[in-house]
């Protein structure tokens, strides 16, 4: 059963809402759409079939006409996505344009890389400033960004409308920098600290980032392949 | 239903054989059950219930008799789970304790971070090595870690037996790169290069790491439960 949405795509005007309780696993799948869409446009090409996009992702081409009619469905049934009207709106719903201003807490190996990426400014986050409790980093610019003391993180983040705090510091301290921030005013923390921080305010959503767990997972796997071609021999 | 599994656990001396097709979300948790398991450990604890672990990793305790239970189960009904012995078990599971070889291509700011992180060792990894293509940092050492010309990089990964290849190069080199190291027996390939990595081989395994995926899903949400928070207003 085809479940392209023949009334909106490119030439419906009404607006895109996304049906209520959409799944995680959706969401989840959003910002992988949305990247291959910008590279399909950065290569040129201007329309693409749910068949096309479906080898390209490693998602069943039904599938991706579900979760593409989650947010109201863009497809013309025949004629394949409009790469361009379909990157645009992911975009939006996505919330890239909002422009939200985040600070990194932790200007160590990894506050530095990520300091150094293009991957804020790419999905419309400002990166306004670092912090750190070393008085060597405080007062200088990494990448740019300028470091200040974690005394100064509350009042930065109430008079600079911070939204998103970046964790890069030490487990022990994360639930101190969390409380500091969140009384702030921000709304999502990012967190790098390798523990699952656990909040109480449901009003802030924490993205938890364990590349431990990613590492753990391949050599998993490595091994499993292992098990499996010596049985085989 | 309990599905405890009375036969093994603590007093078991079979050897834990996965079931066969254990899903990948399973597989996915394996980690976290690593790491929630060592910091019980590293706070002096001995046994816990499957509901007291329910509470710290927001996991049901039926889901969690049940993931463990895949891997021939652990737990003995009443006295809850010995977390040291579940603790090596899933060590050994997910093999923490082979001692695999990895090395880095690519010395840039993330690579470096990498390179800096505790991560490997504590996974059983040995960072042999960096690569780049940059004269300036060829033959120097970033946190102890050699870094080589690319252009020895097959040859070396043949030399040392290599395991992993941690990819930070720039998207447009990674295939380049993945047909290097693979040729070369690299069997697991983490990809930091953003974007998705498919090769032909099915022997080598790749965990793709998109962060800014995470980052996205991390705006999409603070968006939507802004709207929430405007709507109920």
């Amino acid at each position: 059963m085809e479940s392209i949405d023949k009334v909106s795509g490119t030439f419906g005007k009404r607006p895109i809402e996304p049906k209520a309780n959409v799944s995680s696993a959706v969401i989840r799948r959003l910002p992988r759409y949305h990247r291959c869409l910008g590279d399909l446009l950065r290569d040129g090409k201007l329309r693409i079939s749910s068949a096309e996009l479906s080898a390209i992702m490693d998602i069943t081409a039904s599938q991706i006409r579900q979760d593409l009619n989650c947010f109201g469905g863009f497809g013309q049934q025949g004629y394949g996505y409009n790469i361009k009207f379909l990157y645009n709106k992911i975009s939006e719903l996505l919330g890239v344009n909002e422009s939200y201003n985040a600070v990194i807490i932790g200007a160590g190996k990894l506050g530095r890389a990520l300091a150094a990426t293009h991957m804020f400014e790419r999905r419309g986050v400002n990166r306004l400033a670092m912090f750190d409790v070393d008085p060597t980093v405080i007062g200088t610019r990494i990448y740019d960004v300028p470091v200040y003391s974690v005394d100064q993180l509350g009042d930065f983040c109430r008079e600079h409308n911070v939204h998103i705090g970046v964790l890069t510091v030490p487990k022990e301290a994360a639930y101190d920098v969390a409380s500091i921030i969140t009384e702030a005013g921000v709304k999502g923390i990012w967190n790098f600290a390798n523990m699952e921080l656990k909040l109480d305010n449901p009003d802030v959503i924490v993205e938890n980032i364990h590349l431990g767990d990613s590492l753990m997972t391949l050599c998993y796997e490595i091994k499993t392949a292992n098990e499996k071609r010596e049985k085989d021999e």
